[in-house]
């Protein structure tokens, strides 16, 4: 199964015990506003098409690792991972 | 009896019992915060009318399956069948 | 009497009886949450002025019948008809 | 007198008596939503001024008889009669 | 003093009193909904500045008597008169 | 130390004692609903970027004496001095 | 680690004694109604992408200490320091 999210949506891989051992630091403290979540993207969508009917591509692409609002997009279980749909707006930053 | 959504809307079939027939292991939980839906779509509206009057189409088409919100749209019984009317921006993802 | 209905807007006579004998089929169910309502175009405005100055015209005509938003628009008794004036936006599909 | 309304305003003189005597069935009930009202139009604003500075004038003239929304606008007497100046998107349709 | 408002804003010199006496027969009841005003203009800025830099002037001059909307704009006593400074948005009709 | 505001925004040194001595005779009543202030401008921001990139100024400098909402914008306390930082979009006028 | 912020994002190292050290005098008051704080940009994003695909870059640069609002923004501790990823709209000037 693959999912091709629409237009500005990527779909992520939600890995929150990735956040202490990979990225060598970066702590995430309960207290945070909007509770960001670190994932890696699974899926990209074309972008947005503008009103002359072009498509404008996103600045990710799969494999990115990225924090994102926790309270942004759709969360589901598929094949027994963690996977969210969500908007590029809700994307904060890539993680390198 | 044939549906011809207007602008950016399609008309979609609901098939709920989909997820874990023909999906292969897509679950959503009944915690999901907007209640994502799986369906066939069976109509396509033309898309956008952008301001010099051209139509920009949407890229979808019938018979994609495709992932969306519940509360998004209105639902109807049409001969026999639960059919919903959507926005575009309503659909999260296409699923291949 | 003749309703020119401004803008983007279109004149609708009101067919709930018409949902179940000419339709084939489509029912409503009373559940539904933004209560469509099925009628029939009787007056289309011409279309919104872009800002230039030009006319994008509608893609609905007169004799169209159209699933609309319970909703939307206003509603009122013209010669014994009911008839609701009604925004391209709160048209959901054309049944053909 | 005379009213000159900004924009894209016209000023209609109120005849809510116009609706049975003159155009000949349209009843409005008591219970419509928006409370609709009959009038005639007795001036025109220029239109919206676009980016470029130029004027894209009304759809609208002085004489015609108009269905609005009751809650639109602001309502004045003057020189005896009950005038509303209201903003085009407040119009529904002109009546013929 | 002077005062030089700013994009689309102008200084008005409220003139209740004028209503009665030069406007000749204006009448604004009690009642009114936005509670209208009357004024004459003193000052009018240049107008809004278009995304390439061009300003799009005003449509109003110095000593324009206008209706306005009561609850628009700020009020000061300026040498012992009431000026209000007001957007564009809020003045309703020239009188003439 | 120098403050750049950032696209639109200015930095004004707030001066309400400046009212009376030298702007001869304005009075803001303490019932003014936005709490309108003077001060003078001591930074100014580039302007805003339009979408091909292209800075568009403000029209206002250094020196200006402004009325400006109470509302709009923050304050600080710099150097002894009462600054805000403030949207053009809540600058009323320029006093000359 | 290195972090990307998306579009019109940047990352801000919040350095709050940085106030009266640095910066030389100046104090945000506990009252101020939008609590700013003070930090040094650590990471600044692309800029947004206008609609034909073009990239328009920020006024910003690494190094630049910025006031911006504290309301504005999520905040991270990552390897130790407070970090805020955080639009360009919330921050408020560049301090020199």
């Amino acid at each position: 199964m693959k999912l091709k999210p629409l237009d500005e949506r990527v779909a992520i891989e939600v890995k929150e015990d990735l956040v202490e051992k990979n990225v060598g630091g970066i702590i995430i403290p309960d207290t945070a506003k909007e509770k960001p979540q670190i994932g890696e993207i699974i899926a990209v969508g074309p972008g947005r098409t503008n009103d002359e009917g072009k498509v404008i591509p996103l600045p990710l692409k799969i494999g990115d690792r990225v924090i994102f609002s926790k309270y942004g997009g759709d969360e589901f279980d598929i094949e027994g991972k963690k996977i969210k749909i969500i908007s590029r707006s809700d994307i904060l930053a890539i993680i390198e």
